[in-house]
């Protein structure tokens, strides 16, 4: 799988749906800055983009479509924005919860960018209801806002975000803006990324690290989970740190996130490399050649084949032109419309034994007819490795892994996994070579273990039964 | 360069204009046959497309666009059938020159889809103008129609396109249905490539073989120079090879086709793979790695990295939605746009000594800011590696690189061209090695070289004075 | 001027902004009645269209353009929804501001569509906001509907509507859901027109009794000023009646409506009918045919030829497919682009002296236009009648005519118009005649008299100085 | 029926499908005139527009659609130049066979723009590709200009055109251009109508004056059936004229022609009141009011209303918004489907014996609603009055009028037609009073008779069996 994320859909039944993009700039040219980070963000959200900027006004903009598609000769106004990318939800109503969101209040005027999802919503949102407030859409973003506007409303902006943190449930990475001052803003367990950095024309924050390249910006550091940062136009400050047990997303790391992006002091493709060094160590193999499912399995098959000693190179070939899809009026066998995406290089497979890498298995489908591709063309043997363990429950905290009727029931081994996709051998890493990969402790672990960082809310749970 | 083609720009100041794809098919679900060979030759043209059937009726559809773009739900009855993809030209002329060309005459219906560049087209079509003839567009194409049509009116089909062939000078690779018959034919330089095969539904004809991979077909053998197959349903034949002095074009093998493509018995992702094994035998290196230009230069890059046993790597991302472009509301300088599309590995390039290897440098200015990121970004030396030679003279034979102002008198050397890219050495493939690489001898060099296989008609150099 | 408003620029400078249509419905097919009715009142609004349904959930779609290019082949489910069109102003802001609004509150579900103008927006949105509400765009509507839950909350639904009602200032017709209940209100004034009805399906609320025709419904009667009626599945109920002094909107009856609804008691048609009466008898004329601008002027001068005994005939013919608009390469003169709007029936008007009749004088251009084409078409005499009196003051509640530069220094007499224009005369009817044609005492006359019903907040004032 | 054409669909069954409009300009800025020209001429044809000019080189734009949608921001230069509008026919090729046609030969340069039906097309093109020509379209329009080519490669411009004729049955109107000559051609029937004019900046042909209005130009006279016009920058000259018996189509009086265009002498709008006058002469009735179907039979009714001494009014009002149609999801009665379309004004109609004008009848259902819609709002009678007598057979000469298969079968007397609509009585006017309106007895009445005034060819019947 490579990081375009059009629709992921694991052999266990899942995917993913809450991640998103945020971005803020405080400086000038703020709208060009930011279209800029989205771009270099729009991995993680291509269904709507916007972008809201504030000079005294508040300028706003959001579509459907990638940002290159929202935004083809626009320029808001002003030193300070923030933006958006959302990714494409089955369950989407269009623009109606598209970020950024904007409101204006008591407090001036305030603009939120979110990446995560808010467990308790149900639960606040009845609450606030109580209180009088009003809501516009069903978005948890909404909430999250009335709650920080409610609380701020009676402590003020420092003290009544803090306290909104311990009513907010779940997982929250923002860039805010609130009349001319930006903040990021991210939750105790740090499960989304977020951070921040600066360039000659002033401040940004971001999901990933190279949005802030994108700009040819410095890196300054991390947000930290549990954080508060002020950014206005003289500096940057740290306001509090809410300390907690961190649990950063192991899913970044292995499938979501830009191979150039470095997260929490990790970078993602040195990440991705470890994991094919371990997939050797752990799943060790009598091959010829190692290659990648292009462009996913690309790190991954790196590291495997120099701790492995077995040479590395590009068996398949994927059509850059290959996205949009056509209905057939006569439906050929799907071997075709495989070979359409990605075909083989006959000298590189050619009575090889093959070790074929790539990050994750999706549409065991998928994988059954690369395989069967390989083997059809002349490959000896097809031993497959895979650089993240299996998954075996939901999420609950912004990759949204939605349960089908199948997840629990099937259960399958991973025996039964390779015989279905006919591979000569099958190794996932393991949970424990995960985490020496990535090289960080503290991690969410919660869909490979069924073990949470945190209490789930019933609500929470809609599609799983 | 990948294999996008979007805007060629070579130093010395070229851009290829007339190269196309071609598809024919004879069998069953012709239609649905021709949209996945078209759909695997994208890469050869993004402009138009189209398609034309034959069931007693002749059908066709042609748009703008992509063959995802103009093919969204139809259907053409008939069991034979051309396909054409135009590559975008300035001068183009919307849908009057796309291809397929379809006309009536006294023979029945006639067909063509033609990839290369016909040069004596202007005294053609005076003479055929002077014999009563009558044309309907600028096309090139049209006056080959024509004058194959006269020649078969004189002659019959054989003799005919036979006699027309000794008239027609330049290139041309097509796929031509005259009523219920598909025929394959091929200039006698064989200038562009042609290949036919078989699948479970029938013969396919295309420009490259992963056209006929895309289709689960098998490749029978390339279209011989000079030659004209029939197809028709009981099978092919061979109907004549007009001999001459054979001249296959190397732009094919280094720039143009897909690496997973077989053409005149070489594979594409071999011969690329050759390049970078010269480029290590010529211009040596003491380096800590090797990368490519993604995905340009990946083949060369493993051809470099086995010989000279620098171990490879991926130092370089993609952005995959980086494809429209945006008007910057302040022109920000230039290194952002290109962070957009290209951003770097920090661990892969730190501190090391890097050899960067590409197909060909196009915009030397691409070039200048990839080494300009990588020293940026801490690599401490960078070595070009180019797998083609320098490209000194206009194309007249289908890869019209048309000429800039400068294009001679430009006229810079190796050493020039590295100092302006900033390289720490740079290594261009000698024309020797190229044809060791291709192990072809029978090559087509004029832009390398300024020698042609044929003598160039006046009419046929519009852009060069 | 007809009924599609394409841009009104009076000759003293005003546009209308803050015109609607509103439909709401009870009963089976919610969604399809609303669709018909919102169709019929297109001529109320054409920048975008809405429609919110209920069924225990919210289905809301909204778009940019038509009724049928937003809603194509949608079905929304639920026996009860409201219906918005929005009118298209120079200040828009996309789908920002579009009705209906929908909202969720402890109250439950609210939905509303609006037409009409709240003059104290700014005083009640500041007010709301410091209770702590918060506003998520800029919309009057949005004020209204916050004003209102806010007193919902305190008072319960009757009572806090009519609470709101006396803290609303300007006009407001509105079709409003509360979960599985309708309501139509309308404010003290009856500035803008509200009328209800029922057919097989079940009880529809529009804006004009055409929208009740269109769906085969039977007229009820209009929402009376100052009330509040309830319609549920049982049946509908009026809940209250605010007395006031009543100030129906005039420029309804002359302009706006479509000639073939019933507002307030009184035909639309027939109103126009009688302004060319009053015509006749005011401005009586010595003149050969009586001919309307179509299709703005053709019942008016139907009544200016039956009183005053000239014969009616139709000499002007309207091109149905001049709407877009052509940047000219090379600028002609004007009357090119007129005559590719209207031409003249040379028999009807040569050497004629021509009683010329239209609702108003819009773009004192196109008027002048018209009587110059008519005398090039060898015209004698061209007087022209117009069906309203002359507009000298802004309107604000509702028809939000925006003042020019000019607007008061420009104070032209009707003399000075005449002679701009070159007509042989010109009349206007008289604020008098105007009365009498309605049959309506209880008009609201600001932009004829500069005094109006109600006092206007400062706030009110933005384009106006 | 007003002059939109958006499909005609007469109760005996037919369908028009071959009228298209035509224009050529010769003089400054011809690209604008022509522009104008085919806007005014937009009734004649929406399903495609395009416009070639000519400056040494040729310029052509063609699409699909509106002139408006076709050329928004384009200027094609060049002093002379033709334009086509063409017709929506089902069996349309999209652009394939859109006007004008543009060709090179030994002659040079020669475009053209053609209104009509060649009825011996299939031996035509049969000679003609045995004498070695070649045809890229289907288009009737080809066949001519190949015809014409052929004979002037023989006989020189003029008497090639003049041996072509003889050799071209059926209709044709036609601006051809000649390098730099533009030319004005009639068949000698007189078929359908050409004009010519001058502006200030040049000369003009068209297929209605209307198009001459729209330049600010004066019609200079009708193009004689059997003439060949010449002009060139010089001024203008007749070559020839071909004596014929004249034919011109009735329809385009009764039907199709804006109201405003004088065709051969005789003003449209004109003739329709005459009709209207007829009406009222053969079919007269005790009623209160006279209405017209808006717009189409507006016309007549004043015709009607004169003679017959009642009263004339609008009693139906026309919805401007209802072009395009909308897939209901729960098919409500067809009365609604009417209703947003027409609507009645209440005062004009309400226990009132009605007379109802239109031009035709075309689907009977049409009529039948209208009357329903009429009755149900409490018209007391409603007395049909058609300005047309009935098609009782198909045209083959540029009203492709295409049979159904209840053509003859069907065979209905008006009685039997009134009954269905349910009028309470039904006259068409006499073929006597349709020639006596028109004041011209050369005309052809084909389908009105079943006598044509040419031999039709066997292949011109490929619907009519």
């Amino acid at each position: 799988m490579d990081f375009h994320h059009q629709g992921l859909d694991i052999t266990t039944g899942q995917k993913p749906s809450e991640e998103c993009a945020v971005a803020g700039y405080m400086g000038n040219s703020a709208f060009t800055n930011i279209i800029f980070a989205l771009k270099a963000l729009q991995h993680r959200g291509q269904e709507s983009s916007g972008i809201a900027t504030y000079d005294g006004k508040v300028h706003i903009k959001k579509g459907m479509g990638l940002v290159s598609e929202v935004f083809t000769d626009d320029n808001l106004p002003g030193n300070i924005g923030v933006g958006h990318n959302r990714y494409s939800t089955s369950g989407s109503k269009g623009l109606e919860n598209a970020g950024p969101f904007i409101i204006s209040s008591s407090l001036g005027y305030m603009g939120i960018s979110h990446n995560g999802e808010i467990t308790n919503t149900h639960s606040l949102r009845e609450e606030l209801k109580n209180k009088g407030y009003i809501f516009f859409s069903s978005s948890d973003t909404e909430v999250m806002l009335v709650e920080i506007i409610n609380e701020i409303n009676k402590y003020g902006v420092y003290d009544g975000i803090k306290k909104a943190m311990f009513k907010l449930k779940g997982s929250y990475a923002c860039a805010i803006m609130i009349n001319d001052k930006l903040y990021a803003l991210r939750d105790p367990f740090g499960f989304r990324p977020l951070i921040f950095g600066k360039n000659a024309d002033g401040y940004i924050i971001a999901s990933e690290s190279t949005a802030i390249d994108s700009v040819s910006g410095k890196v300054i550091r991390d947000v930290k989970p549990g954080e508060l940062i002020e950014i206005d136009s003289h500096g940057y400050k740290s306001i509090f740190v809410v300390n907690h047990e961190i649990s950063h997303c192991m899913f970044e790391y292995v499938y979501f996130a830009r191979p150039d992006s470095i997260i929490d002091g990790k970078e993602v493709f040195n990440v991705r490399y470890n994991l094919g060094v371990k997939l050797a160590k752990e799943y060790p193999c009598n091959a010829d050649v190692v290659i990648p499912v292009p462009d996913s399995g690309r790190s991954q098959a790196l590291g495997y084949s120099v701790y492995s000693k077995i040479p590395y190179s590009e068996g398949l070939i994927k059509n850059r032109y290959s996205d949009r899809t056509f209905i057939l009026p006569n439906q050929k066998e799907r071997y075709d419309a495989i070979r359409i995406k990605l075909n083989t290089i006959k000298s590189v497979i050619r009575d090889k034994s093959i070790v074929l890498v790539d990050d994750s298995i999706v549409r065991g489908n998928t994988m059954k007819y690369i395989i069967s591709l390989l083997k059809r063309d002349g490959a000896r043997e097809v031993h497959v490795r895979i650089g993240s363990p299996q998954i075996i429950a939901p999420c609950y905290f912004g990759v949204d892994m939605k349960t089908k009727d199948d997840f629990i029931a099937d259960n399958k081994t991973i025996e039964d996994i390779r015989k279905e996709i006919d591979a000569d051998s099958l190794g996932y890493v393991s949970i424990e070579g995960l985490k020496e990969s990535i090289g960080i402790n503290d991690l969410c672990l919660g869909c490979l273990t069924d073990n949470y960082p945190d209490v789930i809310p019933t609500g929470a749970k809609p599609n799983y039964t």
